[in-house]
């Protein structure tokens, strides 16, 4: 039969399309990949059940990179669906999942929706103008990666616009726990526009290239696509203290503003005291 | 009341998301954005008509550009819908509206949906692996507009893929006529994979940077999101005689390939003679 990937946009139930909701109800089996987004906002795995009258089983981390044999297998016989919140191929693809289906001759149907990349957008940057998009992970006391550093100073160089991704721990073990072989797990944590920022500065002082500093136009967005989303402009010192509230958060290093960008930025600058 | 800015994704008539679909039956207008996109492959606006059982206004350049004064007027008092082919902030953004319809007090949601800058992830190349996107125009005899070389340049230079979004001609007048003040309009033009590869190539020689050349790996993309989506991988060379059919048509300029890019580069390989 068919294996739907089926993106569910950034909002709730409802921001999935038509299409997607119709395969859906056709298929025998959902399964929702929940280890690189999250649903939006106070969306719920029952909500979705209750909308779709169906059952949802969960796709972790460990499932979909040990190849979801079990998925595929149902997808000969029957149609199946796997849920991606935002875009099936936005920040992460699934392409070993298509070639996986492709190597079984499982027919495979992509049914696109919004993802980070795109809603972006919303801002008023234009997508054209963007350069590399960065991902930003949490630093430890002993581990500080920044080779995201070289690429925003080639944006910036170039006058381009940095998308930063902000990182997501989902099921993370303690090294406690690990070693023990314990399958305990760390409650959620998202990265906040603030923590970015800090990190952001902490690397640039290190590396001193004057790529950026506190006083760079940046804008920090949350819950993009939802109905609460917030969207606040200003430089990076004066975003280090605004909350943005609950996840997920994101956050844009501006390269060279077009006046009409310029424009729009303004309508979400912070207020001053 | 709400004046509702609705991504109408890249496919047919039930693209729109369900959150969409409500906002466009409660309005009393349903204007539809049609100049700088169109709808996808068998599309109609008929068939739209006819999904929603709503009556559609069609807002062409003139509409937009002018303000779409008659369109926020009616918003004050009931919700309209405006609808975009793609998302409402993907190759084109609505900032101008949503400032306007601020001035004016009227509430705005945007309903976000895929557009060409994520739904090209369907090609395999990471979306944070492509630097800035390129317009490409039609060249004519004396008008050959090449700033996109820079932008491409960089993002060789620099490992980064380039998704080149090609031209669209709807509504516009021969010069005769504009001359003339006749509003006769030229039918609608769309620039091929094929005439992308040769105006690339002839500014290659042109400007001898050695940016890329005709054994450069490149995927060409039509119909993207839509069922008979066409994706091949290959060589400009060997991509220049590929057919790609009927319109919409996109263009990637591979930068460096990560393996897992590459492996799936070769399942779109052009076969060769």
């Amino acid at each position: 039969m068919v294996l739907h990937i089926i993106g569910l946009g950034l909002g709730d139930e409802k921001d999935v399309t038509i299409k997607g909701y119709e395969a859906i109800k056709k298929s025998s089996k959902i399964y929702l990949e929940a280890y690189t987004s999250l649903l939006g906002g106070s969306t719920s795995i029952e909500a979705l059940e209750k909308f779709y009258e169906k059952k949802i089983i969960i796709a972790d981390r460990e499932m979909v990179e040990s190849g979801c044999e079990e998925m595929l297998k149902e997808s000969v016989d029957s149609d199946v669906s796997f849920l991606v919140v935002g875009d099936p191929f936005g920040a992460t693809t699934h392409t070993d999942l298509v070639i996986r289906a492709k190597e079984l001759s499982i027919p495979v149907k992509v049914i696109h929706n919004a993802s980070i990349m795109n809603a972006i957008g919303c801002c008023g940057l234009q997508l054209y103008s963007y350069g590399q998009t960065i991902s930003m992970v949490f630093f430890t006391e002993t581990n500080k990666p920044d080779s995201w550093y070289d690429r925003v100073k080639i944006n910036r160089t170039n006058g381009m616009h940095t998308l930063c991704l902000l990182d997501i721990k989902v099921k993370e073990q303690s090294i406690e726990n690990m070693c023990r072989g314990r399958l305990i797990y760390e409650p959620p944590r998202f990265m906040t526009v603030n923590q970015c920022i800090e990190q952001l500065l902490e690397i640039e002082e290190i590396r001193a290239e004057k790529v950026y500093d506190q006083d760079t136009f940046c804008i920090g967005l949350s819950r993009v696509g939802q109905d609460d989303q917030q969207i606040v402009s200003g430089t990076m010192k004066e975003l280090l203290d605004v909350d943005f509230g609950a996840p997920l958060h994101s956050f844009i290093i501006c390269g060279d503003m077009h006046f009409i960008e310029k424009e729009y930025f303004e309508t979400f600058r912070i207020k001053k005291n």
